[in-house]
């Protein structure tokens, strides 16, 4: 079997043999090269160009330590090794930036997996008799291995914490990841922490909760997020299959975005760095209902009309704050299996904070901010 | 005055304020956001996604650094600390990976510095009573100050040394950066390292001779950096302009490659990591001196018409060691100014080592490699 | 002027000039470089063996980066140059582990600034024309630039909590320290975090918050202080004075345990890390008052008696939460000067879990745990 | 079993369990908490404060990781273990310092391993079923794993050199410590290097060499290891025995200076770090020879005697530059086990600057630093 040792930013050698290394080598997963791990964010954070490939690499190294760890053998190892590697092989371009628009188009569930059960990476696995069905189960986080890849304690997000604070430079993500791959273990069916570990947890959730102001969720990033998602939507109402949206790569989005007359202005803010600008950054709970239950698009053509400008002009971000799944991670107590929110007041000052800390946006062209601000008033 | 903190993974907190900042506004400044800082080495090492935007940052930051060391002010001052953040803004898509190409048709001396003394970036500096015809002098490397930008001692290499080991992953660029600029002064008109710095030196060069082999020269890298060359010249044959080219990012030539008919199948395998495989991979001093005074794509003709494939399945990479300009690098021993190659015989081994190390090239599909491989054989 | 760069784990290079070097080569400030500055916390983390002599250089030169950011000048400058250099010269052998001890007997206040006011380093302060009262004022907190030496948002623990963890290798201690310095300033004569560092600051707490219970009291931390504290009373109670005792380093303090009879076992077993265990450890509001508000001794002495063992077989730990001293900071928000537990829901959760993790002890040898425990349950 | 996870700064989470961690218990290893790896380099780099146990720790752990890969199972993987973790429990305090002067009174092999094969740790692996013979003569590098444990390719190099970068700050140590760990094989009875890595090799030996000038052999370090040699001489011939001095640790060596009325004044000017100066710092090969092969001890009198100063203010240091055991590791070239310095041109030229690098010494107080300077003239 051959055994390739791939050198990595984070952590350091990983070993990768057998049909992993025949994974590796679909195109399905070489496209992974070209996503950027965090969409937008390098317009903040210079340099925050790691890829959901080299993240795919260490999800998967962190796996197979769990595995060791927990004792897991045989096919089912194979299967949570393969749903490690693949977790994110299903990924539109922009990472999380565009996927609510090209999801509603063809359906969630069955989209993230497409490329497991399909094509190059099928042919794979099953030529190595393991089953590519059980994998995108795995992936969806379903079964006893399932909460490994794709679960309250998943391997994933060890992965991404350091990574993200690796590559931005934001110190706060820096988890005690060997730790947490260390104390995993399972009471029953489900995935805990061992005896003595609340702290640990709850330094996994400060950190999830340091790093989504400072860097997931920085109004910046917001913006470029919410330009390039307008931007994508116009792109298939003008005519560009959805499907094939979905397996571009950041490359094709952009010039995509750019070769369409509906879209190039878009395209080219975002390559220059001319984003709009803050119109309107409040709390939720100081916008009116009717602002947030109404339709986005609907919310921008009345605003633009007011302003008098084009309904491009504006984009309304309705955006809900990102699950905090951590909290519902399992930690034992005493001996007894808890829910991490129902022993750490902790999490539950950071779950409230995070609900408050979240803003609603207007964006606007810089030259035509003060009259969408103006004209955003009225209506939020 | 503005000033603006920017977070980098390597440096921590970078200063910009001023006319530097309108200078970070230029599209000609943001398109090397798009441009990987190592070519295609990420096909090797694949956290090396890093930017030629984040390291002109970086270089910015070590000039002001030594600047203030120095005790540069006024226009000088100013001057370089333009030249640092400028001093990769002619560069074409991938780094030097397809340099060559472009330089050959528009001339390499004013191409570099184009950027500088036209358009946005020219308006900008003329703003500022800064003329673009010094400070692309500087980025030429001439003058007193041209060195620290463009030299022996130049703070773009104490730069990237260090920011390609951090997002490769490899340690041995991990050069002390910091003491290096603090120890950098003149005599006379020429920079140096100060007393009882030999060893600093040598340490500085030790890093790019580890580098070299292990990732810069790394045949993986080679092979691909050859791909993508012949790729590129074959879209310039096919009509598309050359100055065109040389100002797209690394998105815009790969779709490029794509959609031409010619190179449509380089471009795949590049995004796919089809790589071609070594048929000849030999010291330069085994090879035939008529092979290494061919004109490569004459040489792969006849080695294509040889073996009984299509001209564009064999690559001859005739590409020579690149200059270790440091081994030229002045240093002062006991009072006196002296060439580190000529004080340090540990550089002299290191400079015959890096040219006998290199090693000459022919590259073809793993299908018809034996062919080629036998074709070779009989001309090189 | 004569300047030194020396090198540090931590920060890198440090350059130190002028009366600063002069300072460090006084015996007061060498003797720093034999007392460990996390006292025996090296017992749980084996590479926590930095001592107060490198943290001392870290707070000088946070302190030159905030007073260059702060742009002060002259007499002053020097002064918080000196006061960060000392502020721990007079420090206990074994950090905090054995200070109570001592003060109880010379008086607090006086104490800790003694070897700045006196002696060499007084008398090289004058030489430069520094007046040492002023220089104890800093330390001291007082005044102005006090705060900065001594205060809720000093140099101080930007440098230890980076220092502490980059020595034991846990994370959460990693703060942006530059980040930190960079936001100071002042509003009217109060030091503070300029606009929009609300997260900056809780992050700061956050840090302090993880290394609580991870580090500073990990219950093999508590222990080992305890009785390296018990050992030093019976020491001084047997006649070594404590002027003295306060001027050993950790050698000299180990050595006199091991050498005194009363204290023999003590220093021996620590030595071996034969420690006591753990009879008792449960929150303090589970405990009786009576118990909280004995003598310690008097305490000890009754449950020894109970369980028939000798008294320095049983020790009492009564210590209190240190004070967290940053939730007091002010920071501005909306152009007003707020403290940070006013505006921080996050920061008051973390003051209440503070109080509420900590843990009251007794602790006994192995051999008569149980009957020490039983004993106990009694009167606890 | 038990199993025990140890948070190390350097390898981050160290696995111990079963005989090991009684192993660690034993006061002969709790003695490896209080001597510095380094000696007195702490008074060249005020960080490098670790200490022969984390170092012993992390040989372990690397051990462990060689073992795993080569597939050494059974008594033998327990022999190997028990010996990385034992490698240094005979030293003497000061680490390397003192070495010279307590062997040659007792024996250098025997000593080396008395504390293996006799006392609590023979105990402990008896008790195992663990032959404590077989561990010393792993320790002593001997038969077909002996070389893991102390050989060309040992892991005690491979810590030590990531260890020692970590806590000084001085990066030229940072090796690829895990890749080396993951080449090594066997080829017959020999540990080599596999195929492809003489570079691997190559930047090993070159962290070695970096490392000496600037960190083992920096003239502070020489000067303050000569002055704790010869007072240590001086200690012993003053009656304290020996062997009592091989097991103190570094707090008591210190102390034992400044109570012995001979020795009071060396153990204050170390503790102060009023250091000798150089008086003579000269290439070896400019020295005479018969300076080369006298007696030290009677050349410090007879150049004090000439200068008119006390025998004790002169030291001559003699010592011979540390053998490069890497240069002799064996690696697989072309199939074939080859020495290092044979395949690499570049170990050959590091050997020779090795050897001319080295400088012959003579030191004295400031005070009279002239007056030897003059004497030492006429015989070196």
């Amino acid at each position: 079997m051959t055994t390739k040792t791939i050198k990595d930013a984070v952590h350091d050698h990983i070993r990768v043999d057998g049909f992993a290394l025949d994974l590796l080598d679909t195109p399905e997963m070489q496209r992974l090269r070209h996503i950027r791990q965090l969409g937008t964010a390098y317009l903040v954070y210079p340099s925050a160009n790691h890829t959901r490939f080299e993240h795919s690499l260490g999800v998967y190294h962190l796996a197979v330590q769990a595995l060791d760890n927990l004792g897991v053998s045989g096919v089912e190892r194979d299967e949570v090794r393969a749903a490690a590697l693949l977790h994110d092989v299903g990924h539109t371009p922009f990472s999380h930036n565009v996927e609510g628009v090209v999801e509603d188009e063809v359906g969630k569930r069955h989209d993230e997996v497409e490329d497991i059960i399909d094509g190059e990476v099928a042919r794979v696995l099953e030529e190595r008799g393991i089953s590519p069905d059980s994998v995108a189960a795995l992936v969806r986080g379903e079964g006893r291995y399932g909460q490994l890849v794709s679960g309250e304690l998943d391997v994933d997000r060890m992965d991404y914490l350091v990574r993200d604070a690796y590559h931005t430079g934001v110190p706060y993500g820096t988890i005690d990841s060997r730790r947490l791959v260390l104390e995993l273990g399972y009471v029953g069916d489900e995935l805990v922490l061992g005896e003595g570990n609340i702290q640990t947890a709850e330094a996994l959730l400060l950190a999830r909760a340091l790093m989504h102001p400072t860097v997931y969720n920085h109004h910046v990033a917001r913006i470029s997020k919410a330009m390039l998602k307008r931007g994508t939507e116009r792109l298939i109402e003008g005519g560009v299959d959805a499907g094939r949206v979905r397996r571009m790569d950041d490359h094709e989005l952009v010039v995509a975005l750019r070769q369409n007359d509906a879209t190039a202005e878009t395209g080219e803010r975002l390559a220059e760095r001319r984003l709009y600008k803050r119109a309107v950054w409040k709390p939720r709970d100081e916008v009116r209902d009717t602002a947030l239950d109404a339709n986005p698009r609907a919310l921008e053509d009345e605003i633009a009309d007011d302003a008098g400008v084009e309904p491009h002009e504006v984009i309304v971000d309705l955006s809900t704050p990102p699950r905090m799944a951590e909290t519902e991670a399992s930690v034992v107590v005493d001996g007894e299996k808890r829910r991490l929110e129902d022993v750490s007041p902790l999490v539950r000052t950071l779950m409230e904070l995070h609900e408050e800390g979240w803003r609603f946006g207007v964006y606007a062209p810089e030259e035509v901010l003060e009259d969408v601000e103006r004209a955003s008033e009225k209506v939020v």
